[in-house]
């Protein structure tokens, strides 16, 4: 997106810039801009000592934005124009070459499959230590009698063990649909250009098999168009969240005066200075309140998409928001019920008691 | 369900009865009782001659609702207890054996299960024909050149060919997400009872090997309250009619006067009495149009189960409402994708004139 | 939408027909076609003879209409083609005239804005009988001691007819958005063509005032793309469904064994032949399951709506299922909720006692 | 929400802050605080000199505020905490006293129906601004002849100016909208307590009044339990932003190529090192994207309040981020509306030219 003759509005400006949010694609955006200099390089674009220039440049500049040093600027509308320009800054016009045989289209759509290929990891690693945890806390009141219910209603005794495990094979399945969504990441940008591919006979296969893809992308208008991978991604998301609500939801209710089935950790709750006697879930009740906003950011960015015309449109920029806030909202509810389930204390008695 | 003493208020029966529209799940319904009555063999509650006259009496009940001829009564609040009387109407009170070791809880997620499995294989089957359709589009129009375009801007010249591949390509993601929809589907909920397993020595491996099922699901609470198999459904058509809106936005565009592209057949058309040189693009409008309701049926089933208490609730028979409309609609809109696409005409010329 | 020179796909007949769902509008569409023959008469498109054939001819259609006895075709793609096809059978090509000074466009906008002030109207009715019976249950536990909530913890002492009275206040809000939404509905959408006004000097005061609008709708281009009334319906519904559902899963935990501060009446709710002593809230539950629904066919047609070009466009045919179901939804919700309340029995001794 | 004995866990804090995004909520909270000295002052809990010395120090803590001058510190929780733990600092313990006859839920419900009200009422401002754009817009291009369009298909000739003014009865639909959200903001949470309402007699009405609200709220347990006026906020947030979706939709259609009817300025729009053709119509694909943005956070917030017991919960905490995302959103897109229409070129010839 180069600037035109006429300097842009500042409300213009404050629309289109995306540097306040995608900053946080830089590892990936460097990533991407190294494996590029060995194309580059097969291409005879850049000779040894320019790509040995190029590839110490970019270090130079990661380690700057790895020590929170980096310089942003105003005029740095995005991640990857911020890299570029201080690249240049740092050693000079050569800075530029990285522009050849890419776009800022198919830059962008790598960037994000990177990035949501090592968030799909993350929340598989997260999901997998809270079934660890459910696990363990199953095997420690394998016994232990309480009502099962239907409609909220006492229905059959089971073992809290056993209802406790209900919650470890809804995460197996999540853990699945994480690890779909990162195999929806698979197939690499890079080499699309800004739609029509590319006039240089690049080896995309290389470049792929550096980054970590499959393969190369088929199609290269599809390819700038398409967020699939975001969309896979944001269902996983949403149905974890939505998993985590009913846990909450539970565990809220089993914390009430009625229910008195357990108890939150100090560290996860709150008091009340006029109500001395209460407890507050608050942790749980989070936990439950999280996945509306999780399936907003899944219908928001189905939304863009719909009857949006081929190929890539600046529509797509508000990808990366919704995108974001998913990843931070579910890794800290994954973490926080970990956390929360480890505090937690189950009353014996109560559960066993009541009307039954 | 079982009723109660007193007689069900008549706006209870307009609230709960979900038989007009969960009548349509009856062939899994008879289905999942026939392969029950080989369980219910092995644990000798019936004998040979018991199971003979019950799976003849399903084949009846079958042959009555295949021909349209089953007499729905107000009394049958679904499709389970409809088969159930109508059952014991024709065989006696040995009908009400269909009962043992079995509740409603996983008879109804099994009959869902084996519904979304057949649906998501249709869909693949729609999906492949319209990738066929799209291919030989593709191979007849490979030399046509047409303006690509990014922010709907002249960018670069590509082929028509090329152009109409990008959606082959994002309908190849959507097979492999039915695919992925399909492989959800393949725990048996039939053994889990209300929520709490069954006192009964079932053989749940034969049961599942005879319905198709991978295997017996493993925990009962879980089961009983799980719906994720109809929200991978969901996602897979929310996804596909996504793509299929950008398609018909595109052939809305590109129908237009000033892009001249195409013209729809007058089959997929619609004329103006007053205007009688139009020729409205009705058919590609629609397919753009279904989006938002596909996604509306995602998002409505994830609000439904969010903060639900375990195990089963009254709540969840809102899933079908939403699974059977986006059934309908992205399986109609393949097929008439296909079809309109088949009556499509390109303007050679046009495509290649312009200001460029 | 006059038919082309070739048949319609049946594909595309599916896709396009709203008549199995838009035939509810007759009533809207007779009176807003009688409202039209003045207009006609005045334009002296008509004299009085004519006049008063068609006027019979529409009673006598809409007689049909009224007993059932109406014979729809196949070939009537939507009501208003219903309508004047069976009038011309009726009294000749004399009912053609109706289509003098009006369009599709502008004629189905009319209807369904007269639809949905009728319905907003009565929802206001409904829930006032609601609100009657919330202020009654009230009075009846004013000085009925219960534990506050906050957090689910019991924290303050209240009564139970000053919590009743929390949904009267939420409902008097649902009220006043009901109005609102039928104040959307008053710029009637007639004379405004296809999209370009007529050509003819109609009084559209007058008719305007016929039917109850309080004005014409100034801009024939944004009127015939305008649906912001059915949205405005729509939210309202959207609110006062989630207040129904926090009602609902109120009275599910209320119904409880552990709470057990009321019991739902038999006539609202169902019993299990496995567990005789069970009771389940199902009408609580199904109230409380509605409210997703609802909020879907208002995003639903937001998202249909979302960068549509002006003026007409096909698209707008898929706002009236989101607005039926949610017109079904909500008013059947609103008298379900007050019957249900007039059953219920609150129990005095659980409130009162438990560990505070 | 006091703090229990045990340190809160480092994940629960994340979890839980609010401060982070509720700060900018700060003026409110003073003028909330500095209300609530008034009804202190008459209730006799401080004296004339204590009353003094408050306020002095709100407006203290204000300006450091006002400044950017406020040292935020880890331990404060969210902004009530914050001005509270500052005001203490500055003026000693009498600081504590604000806590008198008032909860963290009412003050908190109070907060945000100020703000919203301002918001609303700024946003009416901006939509007037747009309108008196359209207006002169219009006014300058009365008769410059286009064709009217349905289906995108060229229907009947219509003036540029017509087609500019549907936007302008759109949004005057959108500044009643705002206007009725403005009004749900009237009934003043103060006085409700956590919950249950207050011992202390205090002259809510003086309060009321006060703060600009036109009464008391009536009921205490549904006050801090509702958040209907955020609903209506983000109804009106949502509808605007689909119609400027429209809005944007439209101009990236009319400057494409093909069509040709308008060109942005340099200053809303982009162009391309590798196209130099090109001149891409960002500014109009982002507000076209902006819709379902604003739609999420009205789904999100009705999925947060579905089936949530009364009274206040934490689950509650969840509006603010969806409500500010609206309000940034909204406001944003309507100025750049404008400035971007200021800054638009229409092209006559163009628009009389094509097919017709």
């Amino acid at each position: 997106m180069t600037r035109l003759p006429d300097p842009q509005d500042p409300l213009f400006v404050r629309l289109n810039s995306s540097l306040r949010f995608d900053r946080r694609l830089w590892p990936q955006d460097i990533a991407g801009s190294k494996a590029h200099l060995g194309a580059l390089r097969k291409l005879e674009v850049i000779d040894d000592d320019e790509l040995r220039t190029l590839d110490e440049g970019l270090d130079a500049v990661a380690a700057e934005l790895e020590a929170g040093r980096f310089d942003f600027q105003g005029s740095d509308e995005d991640i990857h124009m911020a890299v570029e320009r201080r690249l240049t800054e740092l050693i000079g016009p050569l800075g530029g070459t990285l522009h050849t045989a890419r776009s800022r289209n198919d830059q962008v759509a790598t960037d994000l499959a990177l990035y949501l290929r090592e968030r799909a990891t993350q929340a598989r690693r997260l999901i997998v230590a809270l079934m660890g945890r459910l696990l363990e806390l199953a095997q420690a009141h394998r016994d232990w009698r309480m009502p099962g219910y239907t409609h909220l209603q006492r229905a059959q005794p089971v073992y809290l063990g056993h209802h406790l495990l209900a919650y470890f094979w809804m995460l197996e399945r999540d853990e699945i649909r994480f690890a779909a969504a990162a195999g929806s990441t698979m197939a690499m940008p890079l080499g699309s250009g800004a739609l029509a591919g590319l006039n240089w006979d690049v080896d995309r296969e290389a470049t792929a098999a550096e980054l970590g893809f499959a393969r190369p992308s088929p199609n290269s208008i599809d390819t700038v168009s398409n967020r699939d991978f975001a969309l896979d991604y944001l269902h996983a998301a949403a149905v974890c969240a939505m998993h985590l609500s009913r846990l909450g939801s539970e565990l809220v209710i089993w914390s009430s005066d009625e229910f008195g089935f357990c108890e939150p950790a100090d560290a996860f709750a709150s008091g009340s200075s006029i109500m001395p006697q209460k407890k507050n879930p608050d942790a749980a009740e989070l936990l439950r309140a999280k996945a509306p906003r999780v399936t907003a950011s899944l219908t928001r960015l189905l939304g863009v998409l719909h009857a949006l015309p081929l190929a890539y449109a600046k529509d797509l920029q508000e990808d990366k928001e919704a995108v974001f806030d998913a990843v931070d909202t579910i890794e800290l509810s994954l973490e926080a019920a970990d956390a929360m389930l480890g505090g937690l204390r189950f009353n014996r008695e109560r559960r066993d008691g009541g009307r039954d």
